[in-house]
């Protein structure tokens, strides 16, 4: 078995009874909605609590995708479960999500998706058009993404103990010969390539969230990306890392990869593509677009030398049309990502501890 | 693409706006706990919503296992979704469930089990010793089972928007050349195996169930079953069909097979193994312990000349001692099941409509 992350296993004692809760835990002995956000406090439960209590069993570091190592071929192979509240929202439902989200997780481990299987969680009392409406949404999303939905299950709840309708998506996909992807790749010299504008996802759903309800015309940008991705190692563009920045956005997702390969990331928040629509409603509620989640965008790290040919392949694509250089990798402050201003400062570009705001995706 | 059910794909004709829920499930325009039961109204939520909804992205009919060709390896493909409540119970956890309940769908594809996923829906507030708790259980049954715990993901939902902890599980197989295991190849002749005790599984949930407790020393039989499935393909028997018989009990799992397979099953109930326990609390509760969950035994359809030869391995393996013939299969009434009683009589073991107690798993 191959894993993305290289880590050891930890050895296999645990004991549940006398299990205490490390210390960046501790603050809280309990889940908050901080856990499930994609930021560090998601990284502190799976490494202070489900990778020790996995034990021998976890092979890697339960990242995204692992890579697996069948007969001759390299398999990725991911999993995600979707909240996202409400189900409906513009340019999207839950459905699309789920089927996106698998697809892209594949993607980003460079592999060809083609299997992807789906389970539902689903509350007493929901509308059956609804679970249609969304099945719809899959099946259609399954289509244009190329990928086979082949295998599922459905548990229902009563009412009151869940929220209409959960889903989750696991998929396979074929790791091609030659392609190696991972974020211990990055290396300083490499250039951040981002596929077209960021923050848009976020901002359509929280757009229609109850409570926060605004006019604005952005809708999600969900999409499958693995034609992109294809495209762009078509060039034989060295790509060292690929990752779609969905929650936490484009700042979890750079700070996870400056701090897995042990490398600074400098972004230049001039060349950010941030569309007006998505800067106006992150103004109106004091959000930053940098940390507002995508579902329809990849961050690339290209060898320098590849970065021209990377873009240009990007931005041929329907998905990549308005692709940028946003950064460098560095080795000046390993696994911090520093901006610079529109002013012409720098500022640290933190980790979030969870996601601004909850059940996004 | 391989699938185990053969059936053609639907049409991918569909509107969400105008579909009008056909004549099965008319009678509820909404979810009702029976739809996750895994019996009739399971089967009709996937025959008239999701298979039409999924449109030509279903390559299967979403059963417990796909087999797809990837090169020259052949990959059983399966998930699970697990709401069992209450989240520990007598001999187990939602945590073993979770990691035997997917390693069993591979097994009985006939696949060695390799890799699984992990994702969580946690709801706000659960305690992490309660999780850690979980954690541990899977990663203790999956050293057992000889499988690794490659990715995963986390969600958290707003406190009365879930039930403390849900898991999903999927996992991938390898299928060893020459096997080839599904409901279809089941035919007249062959006899119906059971590897031990049947209702134990439901009877310990039931017995801690809120509202419901009673006195038993029944506790659960999650078990992973790789290793008794290996040892039965091990002996050469032609082995034509598996399943463990989990929601909807052996009633469902034969029913199931009997109309993909369109042969009749006829059982024989005196020889059912039914520990006193199980008979005492199924009589208490006014069950039938043919529909009662089990979750470490299989069902096996042999060829006739070889079930001796099964049935050893299987009593020769510490999870089949108690392992037993209790029917055959028969070109008379297809598609039905029906048991031969205690005093000589016949009568029809129908599906049933959803499981008796729902969220068993």
């Amino acid at each position: 078995m191959l894993d993305h992350a290289g880590t050891s296993t930890p050895a296999p004692v645990f004991d549940a009874d006398s299990w205490v809760c490390p210390l960046p835990l501790r603050d809280s002995p309990t889940i908050v909605m901080a856990h499930g956000g994609g930021g560090a406090m998601s990284g502190e439960l799976i490494e202070h609590l489900f990778l020790p209590a996995f034990g021998a069993a976890a092979d890697a570091a339960l990242g995204d995708a692992a890579v697996v190592e069948v007969g001759a071929a390299r398999l990725a192979f991911s999993t995600d479960s979707f909240v996202v509240k409400p189900l409906v929202f513009p340019g999207g439902t839950i459905g699309e999500l789920a089927v996106n989200g698998t697809v892209n997780d594949l993607a980003m481990a460079g592999a060809q998706p083609l299997v992807l299987s789906t389970a539902f969680i689903l509350e007493e009392g929901t509308d059956l058009a609804d679970i249609a409406r969304v099945a719809e949404a899959m099946g259609a999303a399954a289509v244009t993404a190329g990928v086979k939905l082949v295998t599922g299950d459905t548990k229902v709840v009563d009412s009151g103990h869940g929220d209409g309708i959960f889903v989750n998506t696991a998929g396979i996909g074929l790791v091609p010969a030659g392609v190696d992807i991972r974020p211990e790749r990055a290396r300083p010299g490499d250039v951040v390539l981002v596929s077209g504008d960021i923050g848009v996802h976020g901002v359509a759903v929280m757009s229609c969230r109850e409570g926060l309800e605004f006019g604005t015309t952005v809708r999600s940008d969900t999409a499958a990306l693995n034609g992109l991705v294809a495209a762009i190692l078509e060039t034989g563009a060295d790509v060292h890392m690929l990752r779609d920045p969905t929650r936490g956005g484009v700042a979890a997702t750079l700070n996870e990869i400056a701090k897995a390969a042990h490398v600074g990331v400098r972004l230049d928040e001039r060349a950010l593509p941030i569309p007006d629509a998505v800067r106006d409603a992150c103004g109106l509620l004091g959000l930053d677009p940098l940390y507002v989640a995508n579902e329809g965008k990849a961050i690339a790290f290209v060898a320098a030398e590849d970065a021209d040919r990377a873009l240009a392949a990007m931005r041929a694509h329907p998905l990549g049309a308005r692709a940028c250089a946003i950064g460098v990798c560095v080795d000046e402050h390993p696994g911090m990502v520093v901006a610079r201003t529109a002013l012409g400062g720098t500022r640290v570009v933190d980790l979030p501890a969870g996601e601004q705001l909850p059940r996004i995706c």
